[in-house]
């Protein structure tokens, strides 16, 4: 016998849709309904009928086989046969985060292909797998946010077995998993939510659509349900962590905000497994409440992304000064993000029209992730060109956009932050990562032309923007491993095994004390300095020669994206657009 | 001369309309325009012209004298002549709030006539007047919620000069005057804001119309014009303070909210004043968080109103249980309330559908004003009922209502919390506080309808409903002072005299110590025995004789509400619907 249980205080009628049979449930206290049936010759497809409209899937449907808009299938989860017991993901400290999208980053585009990846990956040297939102979305073809069935494993990537198999892959090859979830909205499409129960709120809008109810009336089950697809995915599938895709649009006024609750759910499972779980926020903003302790008001979530860092990376290395980077460019900036992750603690942002930020003063380098690409400051480009594409512009020689590129690796690598990687990342990939959906006809048109529009304003013609719904713009996106072990990509595939080695082996690049460090910059020669404990990284961004100041003492050349640089015991050197690794005494 | 300034980024031209003269203003940084003239032949009548269009009033208007549609006038604060130099008002903790609304607190309804019963109140023994709000809202009869002129005292009240003589004889009285200030959503009616700038916010929605804008594009002046507006009150009308008007309603999820700032800039201006200055929340939230020190995460507000301690009072006396009572009734909750000011910190509210409220551990009782009514609580009624009309409904005789509303009042003024009147209060005033309006034919219309509709849920049938715009409604709702010196009223005003001057003179009443308060109920026997230090406060709901246990020592009867009350060493008889206060030893 299994027990089905749903939770629909809306409608006054619900059956279990159960193959051919639709039997009656009884309402149970709560809202919630339930019946104990049999699943007869395998048939476990099922849905719910509410005042005889329906079956549509369970909101906690565990598998769609066949799709957003069909059936729920019943899963066991205690069939899988788990071989990671004693599995212990590495500290957010000494992390370095590999961000992937299951559909692109192989040819077939599914959890088992991607298994077969996993030793490059651990040849690369990283220590966490994130992979983008898996929960089933509508279509075959998606980044994933535009999910409905948050806790089922798309079908088109292999489902719940496929995911557990992934999973465990990593864990055999010693990496950690940290999944994307979306817990601010829901996809326009298969969203039946709405019928079961009041999980939205006209309280707040979102750029994607209605807001989900975290703080009105029976916002209490609301919250049950993403914390119980949190606790699921940490248990079940035996994740390391969620990463909280824009918990800015998770708005909530109560005393106590689900995100809080949502960590202390975790934290008590954490403890029960044994095993280290982690919270990390995607967030715009720059709020360390986020982080602080909860003694000190605060959520306690274990990191969240720096945009600030990313941008103000982005915008030395290409010059771009368009939309949000109109709020960076200077190294005065960079050096700041590498000193505290936010550069806007407080002051006037252009680009947002008002003050912005506040200190993350007294939160250590381990609470924040940083990079210096992933799949949104790609792909949310007209034609999700990689930074390679973009640096330099058309003034620089290939050289100089190949040293700015390292230079900005060698940032990445060796700041006091987990740096994360997208896919491709560490060779260059000359992929892009597009846009790309697969909704009906009609959506996909107001999509397609939505994106237009958008890209209109920054001078792209109509033609010039992929079209989202091509299964064409899907196929481009998918890496291309062959190219890996050509020039340039191998150089840069190289230089990033080298610096990941030297994070991994060197526990002063890991040290999170952000007031231990210290940088120099000079605005004008285009010249950094970075200090960490005996480390120097000395970057110099300009296509001329630049010496810079060393403390005094005997420094070693670790790792050059070029030759030629001169050391002495209280100078260096710098070649043209290249980065120098050095180290003082023993 | 004169210099006119606005903030207006929307129009691409102003101009100031100057009595008969049009003058073109000068386009200052960040959306400010400016010019100075000269004020000719005591004209100080202005607007300002945007886009050819106007002229509509200053959103900073200082004075308003025909109205919200009609030119803003010039004033001068420095020009009257202050005399209360080296005022300091109580702090919270020995502060008993009187709140007052000026059209109905007098005959006359305006400030100046108010001065004359402010000697009623030092009589009475208030430390502290807190006046409705008076900023200039549409037409002459209102609460004044719906204000639109945030700068300028409602002309029908008086104006600025009015209201400067009304603080100013308070002051000379030793009454701290705290002003109510709505920060959470503008009128509806002569509403010209948007025209000037971005004020209002599509990102949220509040009960009343658009959200105000604190949090996106534009917001850093937005706040400037609330924050402003906070100083100009304290500073320039010289109030102790301010009741920041439902405060759940300010939606903001910036890193830094606009309440913490505005608690900084006002400790700022109480550091260069040196006087005493106040921020007192209404909030729906029960969270902390407004109270906490910004160390903790918290706003550091000085104090929030306390609904719950209302709600659960009022439940126990009244026996009510529909709309938001029917969360409370028990004396389990009345003793919480006691003891914690929140009911609700985390519990499930059957009211609000969902989990409510946090701990205030931590949280000193003068961080929570209370009240046994508030304009809110009688005004929201269908019939503007005080609470003397709702006690005990049809069961009880007119002896045991009254020794509720004694109990009531024993309670109220007795507990570890700043407590607070509303107008009338302290005789049992016979005249209701309905809701009134003074809006054009149509919108006047819409709310009249909108009332009615919402008490037809309650039983009312339309014709027992005042109707908010009839002129009568109003007058019903102003004080009948002749009334105060006949029985039962005398009697009122005297037990309401004597337990504040107990409270005035006996510190351990004012002790905020929450956790040195020791309660003991029966919930059958419908009895309630407070402690606090040598003092018993021995309140008996029932319609029998009861006997409670005290703590063993000589009690000495300080005040009693009935006469008949046994006191031993260990134990009190107490009579029935009867409060009365012990004290042991010295």
């Amino acid at each position: 016998m299994h027990l089905f249980r749903v939770w629909a205080p809306l409608p006054s009628k619900v059956e279990l849709q159960l193959g051919s049979q639709r039997l009656p449930m009884s309402a149970a206290e709560g809202g919630w309904w339930e019946i104990e049936a049999r699943l007869r010759d395998g048939n476990a497809d099922y849905g719910f009928v509410l005042d005889d409209e329906g079956p549509f899937p369970d909101p906690r449907s565990p598998w769609q086989p066949n799709g957003v808009h069909k059936l729920s299938h019943v899963v066991d989860h205690s069939a899988f046969p788990w071989s990671d017991a004693g599995w212990q993901a590495a500290p957010l400290s000494s992390a370095i985060f590999y961000e992937l999208h299951i559909g692109t980053f192989t040819p077939e585009g599914n959890f088992d292909a991607a298994i077969g990846k996993l030793d490059h990956l651990v040849m690369l040297g990283v220590t966490h797998v994130e992979i983008m939102p898996v929960n089933e979305f509508p279509g075959d073809r998606g980044w994933g946010y535009d999910g409905v069935d948050l806790f089922a494993p798309h079908q088109a990537y292999g489902g719940p077995a496929g995911l557990k198999r992934f999973v465990q892959a990593c864990h055999a090859r010693k990496l950690a998993v940290v999944l994307d979830v979306v817990y601010n909205h829901l996809g326009p499409v298969g969203n039946y939510l709405g019928r079961f129960g009041p999980y939205f709120t006209t309280r707040y809008c979102t750029p994607w659509g209605p807001a989900l109810n975290f703080d009105d009336r029976g916002s209490d089950e609301v919250r049950r349900f993403f914390c119980d697809n949190a606790l699921m995915w940490l248990r079940d599938y035996h994740f390391d962590g969620l990463r909280l895709d824009a918990v800015h649009a998770i708005l909530d006024t109560s005393a106590e905000p689900f995100l809080e609750q949502l960590k202390v759910e975790v934290a008590a499972l954490e403890a029960q497994l044994g095993r280290r779980l982690v919270l990390i926020a995607e967030s715009d903003l720059n709020d360390p409440r986020l982080l602080w302790p909860r003694e000190c008001g605060g959520f306690n979530l274990d990191a969240q992304w720096s945009d600030d860092f990313h941008h103000a990376l982005h915008s030395v290395l290409t010059g771009e000064t368009t939309g949000y980077y109109s709020d960076f460019g200077s190294l005065a900036q960079l050096s700041k993000a590498i000193q505290q992750a936010f550069v806007y603690d407080g002051q006037f942002s252009r680009f947002r029209g008002r003050r912005h930020g506040r200190s993350p003063a007294g939160l250590g380098g381990d609470r924040f992730v940083v990079c210096l690409q992933n799949h949104d400051q790609i792909g949310n480009r007209a034609r999700g060109e990689r930074i390679q594409q973009v640096i330099g512009g058309s003034r620089h020689e290939e050289a100089l956009q190949l040293g700015l590129l390292k230079i900005g690796t060698a940032i990445l690598l060796t700041a006091p932050f987990p740096p994360l990687l997208f896919q491709g990342q560490e060779w260059a990939a000359s992929t892009p990562f597009l846009y790309f959906t697969d909704h009906d006809q009609e959506l996909g048109k107001a999509i397609r032309e939505g994106r237009r529009r958008e890209f209109a304003a920054f001078g792209w013609k109509p033609e010039e923007v992929p079209d989202p719904q091509a299964p064409g713009t899907f196929q481009a996106s998918k890496l291309d491993w062959s190219e890996m072990s050509r020039a340039p990509h191998a150089e840069l595939l190289e230089w990033h095994r080298q610096l990941i080695h030297l994070r991994r082996t060197e526990p002063s690049l890991t040290d999170g004390r952000l007031d231990a460090i210290g940088v120099q910059w000079n605005e004008k020669e285009r010249w950094l300095v970075m200090k960490r404990g005996p480390f120097t990284v000395a970057c110099n961004f300009s296509s001329q020669m630049r010496a810079v100041g060393l403390r005094a003492g005997a420094h070693k050349v670790l790792l050059g994206s070029a030759s030629g640089v001169e050391v002495t015991s209280t100078t260096a050197k710098l070649a043209p657009a290249s980065a120098t690794v050095l180290k003082c005494g023993g």
